[in-house]
């Protein structure tokens, strides 16, 4: 079939409205049209070049929430008109990571993923006879895409697209972060490195949780009235802090965090994010991407006296089983998505969402479907 | 009294055997006879010099064992004749830390314990004149030594001095981190970077707790034998890896450890442990003093993926709690401890101890008193 995507030819550019040919759906596969895609950084950072293993050309977006519109051979899980949000990391439930009960990074098909295909090894988008990349597994920036069914989490009906398709990405990965990475628990103080749209989420998962301090850190003090509204009870700009923000931290928070979160995938600000954990049991949850090759240090000294370094992916959250609960806790009015849901584009103008996030003005950017 | 004492004047020179006053037990506090101790590579690491906090003149040693002989006012837990572990890790069951749960580092008498006095800020040695410091609280290289009930282990009395002493450091320190801090489960797969006085203590923690597969690295071929006595299913020298260690530990372990110890103290080798550790779960755990000033790092993906970087101090355990626990499992039979000591001195040949440990000849060398 025909579909309308925003196909990036070449790193660097932008991207260019097409009507590319999509094939249907193979065994265990679905077919989902798309009806919002959120924009993310890290569509930015493939798009922009930076990423040393983005493939060009693709169709990237991963953010998506759509309905089933078809399905291949042996698809059981999900059927026609089931609403779903794609999933870049899927839940096979049958590989060791899956069986291994400790982690969400399933790992069924992530070869093919990595290059940008379907795991039979092709992929099902074509421009003329030029094959055209699949992205993060999901190709979100298409009004039509196929994913395995292992990779498609199926959603209640009454959940707005625009707004849950954000559930895809960003929400999962902040609210995931203190909820199944760190498991952040009530009377808790926290500090959030990074008041973006993953850090906002972060803010608003600990005040569900019943943390008792929420502290934010970020240079734009633009940041401070939203995470206040998501829950933040302190707000620290290093730009205004005399002497080393870390000591600063420890005093703030009476010794020290007993969670802080790196939303930013800044090395630095990793370390303090480590070094203003409480001596004894502060744990410190990396979110942000560092750039490629760049390396996080620390005395060993501070781990040895009880801090923890650790990371989170997709929010430590099982796509299939947990995304739909996130979706609930957003129905349920436990966390708010559509504050943070700053600009609807048409597709046709999702080179300017992207300008929107380089200029700091979106938090988050979605194209709508007609 | 008078007591005989191996007296530490200045940083670099052997200790001297001198005979020192020692004040009693003031309220809240409690004389110990000695009748064993043992000689850490951490004593040494303070007499060489090395260990910038050092303070002289000092009484050395924190691996003792023997019997109370008198309290001071208020002294409810122990009483003359109890058999007791001196704590360098104390666990007073009120401060902050023990109440949180999820620390051994018990602070409440930090500030004085790091200065070298008892927590009214006073010693209780001297020569003639001169005040000598306590060290790690304990000072165990002294027939008789004086510390507060709170950093007394009282054990069972059929425990003997001679090998039990060596649980009040390092049998603790190798089997805690794998019992307390880690928590490994049966089946895991474990990889152990060292095999002195620690590595071989977390190779046999790591059996007790049924590991399928332990995996012992070390430089020293002749660690080889007494370390599959302690449970080591594989061992890997270095020096006869092709091309790097840790994608071999990854091969070798199908995918990576679940658990990694660096028992050395070196942060190459602590690199080295956090990246063999498998993807979405390993975590990897430093026991290993590094040189003051030196720096882990790691790319931060490492953790992303889900890799988790931690440090254990005295195990994780709690040293009232958990001490006579461990004094049980060796009378038990669950873990050994005679095999390791491997050379029992008189404290007038205590410096040829630590001859010995730089030698390498030994793995611990004991001192007993008369």
């Amino acid at each position: 079939m025909d579909v309308r995507a925003a196909v990036a030819f070449e790193a660097g550019k932008p991207l260019s409205i097409e009507t590319v040919h999509l094939e249907g759906p193979k065994a265990g596969e679905v077919l989902i049209e798309l009806k919002a895609t959120g924009l993310c950084h890290t569509d930015e950072f493939t798009r922009s070049g930076a990423d040393p293993e983005g493939l060009f050309p693709a169709i990237f977006g991963h953010e998506g929430a759509g309905i089933v519109v078809d399905v291949g051979a042996g698809v059981t899980s999900v059927k026609k008109g089931d609403h779903v949000i794609p999933l870049y990391t899927p839940e096979c439930r049958g590989c060791k990571s899956c069986l291994s009960r400790k982690t969400n990074l399933c790992t069924a098909i992530r070869a093919t993923q990595g290059k940008g295909l379907m795991p039979d090894g092709t992929s099902r988008f074509r421009l003329g006879k030029q094959m055209i990349h699949h992205y993060m597994g999901c190709s979100t920036f298409a009004n039509y895409t196929v994913l395995p069914e292992i990779a498609v989490a199926k959603i209640r009906e009454d959940a707005p697209f625009d707004k849950v398709c954000y559930i895809g990405c960003g929400v999962t990965t902040g609210v995931g972060a203190v909820v199944y990475t760190a498991k952040v628990e009530a009377g808790a103080k926290v500090v959030v490195f990074g008041l973006g749209g993953i850090g906002l989420n972060v803010v608003q998962a600990a005040r569900m949780v019943g943390a008792d301090m929420i502290v934010g850190v970020d240079l734009n003090p633009a940041r401070k009235e939203i995470a206040e509204k998501f829950g933040m009870t302190h707000f620290v700009n290093p730009k205004e802090v005399e002497g080393d923000l870390v000591p600063y931290l420890v005093n703030l928070t009476g010794g020290g965090a007993d969670y802080s979160f790196e939303c930013i995938g800044n090395v630095k600000t990793m370390r303090q994010a480590l070094e203003c954990c409480h001596r004894g049991w502060g744990e410190s949850i990396i979110i942000g991407v560092a750039g490629a090759g760049q390396e996080i240090s620390t005395r060993p000294f501070q781990l040895v006296t009880g801090r923890v370094w650790k990371g989170s992916a997709f929010g430590g959250a099982r796509g299939r089983t947990d995304v739909p609960k996130i979706v609930d806790w957003y129905m349920d009015g436990k966390i708010q998505v559509d504050p943070l849901i700053t600009h609807t584009l048409k597709l046709e103008e999702i080179n300017h969402g992207f300008d929107l996030m380089h200029e700091g003005k979106s938090i988050r950017s979605v194209v709508k479907y007609a």
